[in-house]
């Protein structure tokens, strides 16, 4: 059964968890970021984003501009897409004249470095107009472009203004001819373009923008490679030295129907099957809907971590293999886990299945909410699932794996897409069909159905797990809920009435069909009973270990609590047990506790001796919130003992 | 107390263990080395090593040849150093007029593209004249006329003919002239010239080369660094694109006297080391002594595999940082862990202490040994301790670690260098100074002292812990004999009577001074008890596992005796026990087995589900003898439950 996600503006959050960490974003985040692509941030690296626009739009007057006088990556355009997004997001949970206000002038200045054609980014207005569209693998051109119709979309959902959608549409229709008629075997290096074009399809009802999403996804991977051909046509690139054409690193080995695993760049990965799931579901394609299934399945069950991470390497920020899963060394980009849920949701409004409800919510409240600092001034690009000071962040195998947050980037991708994702979290939490509305993620606040009810959520999740839904209005309609997989005894009553879960429950969410009355309850209860958790003993990597899980969220243990983390192992038939919530503790959390020991020094490097247990209570806390006290050591997965 | 090596010529071994190993070199190593050199098999990899040599005589004479006429590397010459050299050694385990010929040839060829003024290198003669002397950094010149010099120095020791050594007796002078009077500041940029020069002062007597030797070491990372200086003022490179200069990768970030951690490229580290060692033991320089005795510390308390591989990552195939060792992204070049035994060796030749000779053992008996085929047709340059086919080899971050040995290399370091230390075992075996006769490593065989005795050893080491050593001739005179750490119970008897080892061991050598008589015996019986042996917790990558080591042998459970090894445990209480010795099993090996389990695949990716054991015996073989069944899982490090 399909679906659609709802508008964003449908969700207003409490001020419960969700609540709270859209209003960070809300009071730190996008704020920061304005004044970063503003350039008004003396130690912090320079964006020149808003200035590149500028520049690009003076030139396009005829004003004199050098092309040095660019600063930034191909890409740069992007960032002050994805903050227009968020900004619009922000907006639909209440007005704020002066951030609109600065979004329409960001706008106008976009739009007037728009090009006759449609053309438009100011990389190439400024820098090189003699090289556009020449470079599909590296210039992102296309990835610019989608990011700023996704901001075109929203902005337009949620106030009504049809300024920035108008210059998108001009640029979609400068791209259709481009691809549509002159070059027809190109597609985006950076998939995004496929998943904008079928957001900017859904605003404007223009098929051909949906023709041309379709078109990307189509020819990708044909034979003989592109990407291949383009470069040996072409004697320029964007990186320095020419980066050797690796089709699995741009998912284009093979025609997208036809691939089988999940590999090459994660983030490009996921944009690209999140295209591929919107195409499929609208164009109703079988071949291309299985695709995405197995895919789906390559990702989550082989190549994916504990904490819905994805991406085992720096080297091309890629998958790798099956079960090829280090903790140390592995990239998983909170954009990448971001893109994870961009792909479930996209597969859930094919067809609801609990599995991809809960891989949304794992990568939602693992890997995403780590890449942000608890106070959003700092972000984690990579987010390792184990690290030592001294080697984390140090050796040449560990560069990335930093064991604290850094602040900006050059490449400053993560923190608006956490942005984005945080304040549109309603439209990830739930989705409608004709008859049915679905809670695919708890979340406390109102949402409107197109049903004639809202409902209202209080919920304590993710640290508790009761989330109990007030109906307004009436309506005769179903409601269904994603029930989880990791909940082992689950409870849900319709105005205290317990419902029989095994009888309604079908492919993880419980449907609830009656008529719905003012007032009524829909209680869902949770087992938020901590577990142990085990890996496949095929993931090398966690050989011997285990990690704890409680509801959502997957634990980890820091130094700062336990002393060093290296020796730390956990008993065998230990049961984890949960604290009270520390409202004061990292934002308040549950901490959990499990029996463990620790290993005496044998003072040697190897040595025969028998090792020597201590009797430990180890302390952990959720992996979101680790790294948040200084730089110390951190596992997710301990040893067994 | 300081001693000096015994020649290869006084050491002949029998058909034991070492003899066996040798034969194989010189039957398979050598003749096949030999073809590669001459371009004569066609499925490998192309050498041209000597067409090289030839085609530099050739221009020298006024021949018409074309650079591009070259094949190869920089460093191809060192390739027909390292065969002389092994064919050296070899000659001293017997006449072979067909092999000395060829030797002879070679020379005589090589001789002739030496220059007026003594420059000899065929990269630089056939393909760049007008470059020599001008990247220390890359151009592995004083790399390649090391090696010849070792040749040299190994040629004339064992046949007494000086013809190799007079042209580089003359090219060392070239290189005296041009590195003490015109470039005073530069040094080599892959050591191994310093070690060279050494071996090639005590040959000749000429004082200028431990002079040359001596001034190499000192100005290494004296600042500015010379090779960003050299660099800056060149526009050329051996690679195509300018590597970054990584100064810790040359070890040249501080002086040597002042290096406290083994970083780096890990065979250009340890060459190096061997030079500082030598220099500081022939100029009495304690600071050198010193800085040995720290960096020695840093690769065997800190950096060291237990398998005695060095070097954690391809990246550079160097050192990383402390305790950063993962088995199956390991390096730990075959290389390298020859370089570390000739490190081992100098510092015995400074002062005798038993962890010297253990580690040369075990760096020996593990992964030098696994470097090559048990048939001596393929070699390992990489060592790793997991594999998983599927992973390794194929994952971008696991692509060096192969599975299998492959042939040949373009680089083909690894194989001349196995040949050339296992020709040369007795020069290892053995040291001596004025007082004392030291037997560091135990081989059958007969060694000459130069003390009016000689010693025959029949031993079954390393599968056997028993090594006889039987008195010619007489002498009253100190054998000195290596106990080794892991033997935890030694019995040492001269005639049958029991020697008081508590009375008579000095840091890790039992001294037994007396009037030997013919017929003598001294017998050692060390304990072969297997054992586990367990990793310091900083050590992340082997949390919670044990492996076993017997004797000098550590061992690793392969697939192909145990099924898939990723599921196995050994059991914490387990003690492990040698079965009977198996004559036809890869060579020849006592198996290990120790109890252990299964664990039951449950299906999942993650599973709170408790893992379920099945009891199983492990069967492991020694780490030397994997990977010669064909492609499988094995690991050296098992966890424990």
């Amino acid at each position: 059964m399909k679906s659609n996600r709802i508008s964003v503006q449908s969700f207003h959050a409490d001020d419960g968890f969700v609540g709270r960490v859209q209003k960070l974003v809300r009071d730190e985040v996008l704020p920061y970021q304005y004044k970063i692509l503003n350039d008004a941030l003396p130690d912090v690296e320079k964006s020149h984003a808003i200035e590149n626009i500028r520049l690009a739009a003076k030139k396009l007057k005829g004003g004199d501009v050098k092309p040095e006088e660019f600063y930034g990556m191909v890409f740069q355009d992007s960032d002050v897409a994805k903050w227009i997004e968020a900004a619009a997001y922000a907006l639909a949970a209440g007005e704020n004249p002066e951030l609109e206000k600065a979004v329409d002038e960001v706008i106008a200045l976009y739009g007037a470095s728009q090009h006759e054609d449609g053309y438009v980014n100011s990389y190439f207005t400024v820098k090189a107009p003699d090289r556009m569209w020449t470079n599909m693998r590296e210039a992102h051109e296309l990835y610019c472009a989608g990011h700023m119709m996704e901001a075109a979309v929203a902005y337009y959902e949620v106030t009504g203004k049809r300024s920035l959608l108008d210059i998108m549409a001009k640029n979609a229709d400068c791209i259709y001819e481009q691809f549509m008629h002159n070059n027809t075997r190109a597609c985006p290096g950076h998939p995004e373009a496929e998943l904008a074009l079928m957001r900017l399809w859904r605003a404007t009802g223009n098929e051909k923008y949906k023709a041309l999403a379709k078109h990307f996804i189509d020819v990708r991977g044909e034979a003989p490679n592109y990407f291949a051909e383009e470069e040996a046509n072409r004697n320029w690139n964007v990186w320095q030295h020419t980066v050797e054409l690796d089709t699995d690193y741009t998912q284009s080995t093979l025609p997208v129907r036809e691939q089988k695993d999940a590999v090459g760049h994660a983030v490009r990965a996921v944009y690209l099957y999140t295209g591929m799931a919107d195409v499929a579901k609208e164009t109703d394609d079988a071949a291309l809907l299985a695709a995405c299934r197995r895919l789906w399945e390559s990702i989550t069950k082989r190549r994916m971590y504990v904490t819905g991470g994805i991406g085992s390497t720096f080297m091309g920020e890629a998958f790798t293999v099956d079960y090829d899963l280090p903790n140390d060394t592995v990239y998983a980009e909170t954009c990448a886990s971001i893109g994870l849920m961009f792909f479930a949701k996209k597969l859930l409004e094919n067809e609801h299945r609990g599995e991809y409800g809960d891989v949304m919510e794992r990568a939602f409240y693992n890997t995403v909410l780590a890449g942000m600092q608890l106070d959003g001034k700092r972000f984690f690009y990579v987010n390792p699932l184990e690290v030592v000071p001294g080697v984390s962040g140090k050796a040449v195998t560990h560069a990335q794996d930093l064991p604290t947050r850094p602040q900006w980037y050059a490449c400053a991708c993560c923190p608006p897409n956490v942005a984005r994702i945080v304040s549109s979290f309603g439209a990830y939490a739930y989705s409608e069909s004709e008859d049915t509305f679905f809670i695919d993620l708890y979340a406390g606040g109102t949402v409107q159905t197109q049903k004639g009810i809202a409902l209202t959520c209080k919920t304590d999740f993710p640290h508790g797990g009761s989330a109990v839904y007030t109906v307004s209005g009436a309506a005769e309609t179903t409601i269904a809920v994603r029930i989880p997989a990791w909940s082992e005894q689950t409870v849900l009553t319709v105005n205290g009435e317990a419902i029989d879960l095994s009888a309604v429950t079908r492919d993880g969410y419980a449907y609830i069909t009656r008529a719905w009355r003012d007032g009524d309850k829909l209680a869902l209860t949770l087992d938020m009973t901590p577990h142990l958790v085990y890996a496949s003993a095929k993931i090398a990597a966690d050989s011997g270990k285990a990690c704890v899980q409680r509801g959502a969220l997957v634990y980890c243990a820091e130094e700062v609590d336990n002393g060093e983390i290296l020796p730390l192992y956990i008993r065998e038939d230990a049961q984890p047990r949960a604290l009270d919530f520390e409202p004061e503790t990292l934002g308040g959390i549950v901490p959990v506790v499990v029996d463990g020991c620790r290993v005496q020094d044998s003072g040697a490097l190897y040595s025969t001796e028998k090792p020597r247990f201590v009797e430990k209570e180890i302390r952990l806390i959720p992996y979101y919130t680790w790294a948040n006290r200084g730089e110390n050591q951190m596992r997710v997965w301990l040893p067994v003992r």
